[in-house]
Protein backbone atom coordinates (compact mmCIF):
# COMPACT_ATOMS: atom_id res chain seq x y z
CA UNK A 1 0.00 0.00 0.00
CA UNK A 2 1.39 3.46 -1.14
CA UNK A 3 2.88 6.12 1.66
CA UNK A 4 0.33 8.01 -0.43
CA UNK A 5 -3.12 6.02 0.86
CA UNK A 6 -1.20 5.89 4.21
CA UNK A 7 -0.66 9.98 3.98
CA UNK A 8 -4.29 10.14 3.10
CA UNK A 9 -5.78 8.51 6.24
CA UNK A 10 -3.37 10.50 8.35
CA UNK A 11 -4.94 13.89 7.47
CA UNK A 12 -8.73 12.36 6.92
CA UNK A 13 -8.12 11.50 10.81
CA UNK A 14 -6.57 15.02 11.61
CA UNK A 15 -9.39 16.80 9.90
CA UNK A 16 -11.83 14.54 11.91
CA UNK A 17 -10.38 15.45 14.75
CA UNK A 18 -9.89 19.41 14.35
CA UNK A 19 -13.67 19.01 13.20
CA UNK A 20 -14.90 17.38 16.44
CA UNK A 21 -12.99 19.94 18.73
CA UNK A 22 -14.30 22.56 16.96
CA UNK A 23 -17.32 21.49 17.49
CA UNK A 24 -16.99 21.00 21.30
CA UNK A 25 -17.37 17.43 20.95
CA UNK A 26 -15.60 14.40 22.73
CA UNK A 27 -15.01 10.98 21.10
CA UNK A 28 -17.34 9.53 23.19
CA UNK A 29 -20.28 12.30 21.88
CA UNK A 30 -19.18 11.43 18.34
CA UNK A 31 -18.71 7.68 18.90
CA UNK A 32 -22.47 7.31 20.46
CA UNK A 33 -24.01 9.34 17.80
CA UNK A 34 -21.88 7.22 14.99
CA UNK A 35 -22.26 3.84 16.88
CA UNK A 36 -18.81 3.50 16.88
CA UNK A 37 -16.62 1.82 19.48
CA UNK A 38 -14.67 4.78 21.15
CA UNK A 39 -11.30 3.34 20.86
CA UNK A 40 -11.97 2.94 17.09
CA UNK A 41 -13.17 7.10 16.42
CA UNK A 42 -9.33 7.23 18.23
CA UNK A 43 -7.81 4.69 15.63
CA UNK A 44 -9.50 6.79 12.83
CA UNK A 45 -8.18 10.48 14.18
CA UNK A 46 -4.71 8.75 14.06
CA UNK A 47 -5.29 7.38 10.53
CA UNK A 48 -4.71 3.43 11.51
CA UNK A 49 -8.06 2.53 10.12
CA UNK A 50 -8.91 1.76 6.74
CA UNK A 51 -12.66 3.32 7.39
CA UNK A 52 -15.38 2.67 4.46
CA UNK A 53 -17.20 5.19 2.66
CA UNK A 54 -20.24 4.77 4.86
CA UNK A 55 -18.55 5.43 7.81
CA UNK A 56 -16.65 8.26 6.57
CA UNK A 57 -19.80 9.89 5.37
CA UNK A 58 -21.24 9.15 8.65
CA UNK A 59 -18.57 10.97 10.54
CA UNK A 60 -18.98 14.13 7.74
CA UNK A 61 -22.95 14.29 8.78
CA UNK A 62 -22.02 13.97 12.49
CA UNK A 63 -19.83 16.81 12.64
CA UNK A 64 -21.52 18.78 9.95
CA UNK A 65 -19.21 18.26 7.19
CA UNK A 66 -19.05 17.47 3.51
CA UNK A 67 -16.72 14.54 1.81
CA UNK A 68 -16.06 16.01 -1.89
CA UNK A 69 -13.86 15.27 -4.92
CA UNK A 70 -12.73 18.21 -6.11
CA UNK A 71 -10.28 18.49 -8.97
CA UNK A 72 -6.93 20.10 -8.00
CA UNK A 73 -6.14 23.30 -8.90
CA UNK B 1 -27.10 1.09 7.09
CA UNK B 2 -29.14 4.87 6.55
CA UNK B 3 -30.35 6.21 3.36
CA UNK B 4 -27.76 9.33 3.42
CA UNK B 5 -24.91 6.47 3.61
CA UNK B 6 -26.08 5.11 0.36
CA UNK B 7 -27.06 8.15 -1.30
CA UNK B 8 -23.36 9.25 -0.43
CA UNK B 9 -22.17 6.16 -2.59
CA UNK B 10 -23.95 7.51 -5.30
CA UNK B 11 -23.14 11.10 -5.64
CA UNK B 12 -19.38 9.60 -4.89
CA UNK B 13 -19.64 7.44 -7.76
CA UNK B 14 -21.22 10.03 -10.19
CA UNK B 15 -18.28 12.41 -9.07
CA UNK B 16 -15.63 9.48 -10.20
CA UNK B 17 -17.77 8.59 -13.26
CA UNK B 18 -17.66 12.45 -13.89
CA UNK B 19 -14.34 13.70 -13.01
CA UNK B 20 -13.09 10.50 -15.08
CA UNK B 21 -14.91 11.32 -18.43
CA UNK B 22 -14.14 15.11 -18.20
CA UNK B 23 -10.03 13.07 -18.50
CA UNK B 24 -11.16 11.26 -20.72
CA UNK B 25 -10.57 7.94 -19.90
CA UNK B 26 -12.17 4.76 -19.88
CA UNK B 27 -13.11 2.47 -16.73
CA UNK B 28 -10.24 0.31 -18.31
CA UNK B 29 -7.72 2.84 -18.25
CA UNK B 30 -8.95 3.93 -14.18
CA UNK B 31 -8.69 0.23 -13.27
CA UNK B 32 -5.45 -0.81 -14.75
CA UNK B 33 -3.80 2.10 -13.26
CA UNK B 34 -5.86 1.88 -9.56
CA UNK B 35 -5.11 -2.02 -9.81
CA UNK B 36 -8.66 -3.03 -9.66
CA UNK B 37 -10.87 -5.16 -12.02
CA UNK B 38 -12.91 -3.12 -14.13
CA UNK B 39 -16.46 -4.41 -12.84
CA UNK B 40 -15.31 -3.79 -9.34
CA UNK B 41 -14.72 0.47 -10.55
CA UNK B 42 -18.14 0.14 -12.52
CA UNK B 43 -19.85 -1.06 -9.04
CA UNK B 44 -17.96 2.08 -7.27
CA UNK B 45 -19.27 4.38 -10.11
CA UNK B 46 -22.80 2.99 -9.51
CA UNK B 47 -22.56 3.55 -6.13
CA UNK B 48 -23.14 -0.21 -5.20
CA UNK B 49 -19.79 -1.03 -3.30
CA UNK B 50 -18.82 0.26 0.47
CA UNK B 51 -15.00 1.33 -0.82
CA UNK B 52 -12.58 1.59 1.18
CA UNK B 53 -10.77 5.23 2.10
CA UNK B 54 -7.59 3.92 0.69
CA UNK B 55 -9.65 2.75 -2.89
CA UNK B 56 -10.94 5.96 -2.55
CA UNK B 57 -7.76 7.97 -2.38
CA UNK B 58 -6.32 6.22 -4.98
CA UNK B 59 -8.83 6.90 -7.30
CA UNK B 60 -8.93 10.67 -6.60
CA UNK B 61 -5.14 10.94 -7.24
CA UNK B 62 -5.65 8.44 -10.23
CA UNK B 63 -8.55 11.32 -11.40
CA UNK B 64 -5.96 14.80 -10.44
CA UNK B 65 -8.88 15.08 -7.57
CA UNK B 66 -8.33 15.65 -3.85
CA UNK B 67 -10.99 14.87 -1.40
CA UNK B 68 -11.33 16.72 1.51
CA UNK B 69 -13.99 17.29 4.46
CA UNK B 70 -15.58 20.90 4.50
CA UNK B 71 -17.59 22.31 6.37
CA UNK B 72 -20.89 22.80 5.25
CA UNK B 73 -21.49 26.47 4.89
Amino acid sequence: MSNKQEQFLIDFGKRVRELRKEKGLTQENVAKICGFQRPYLSDVERGRRNISAKNMSLLAATLGADLQLEPVE
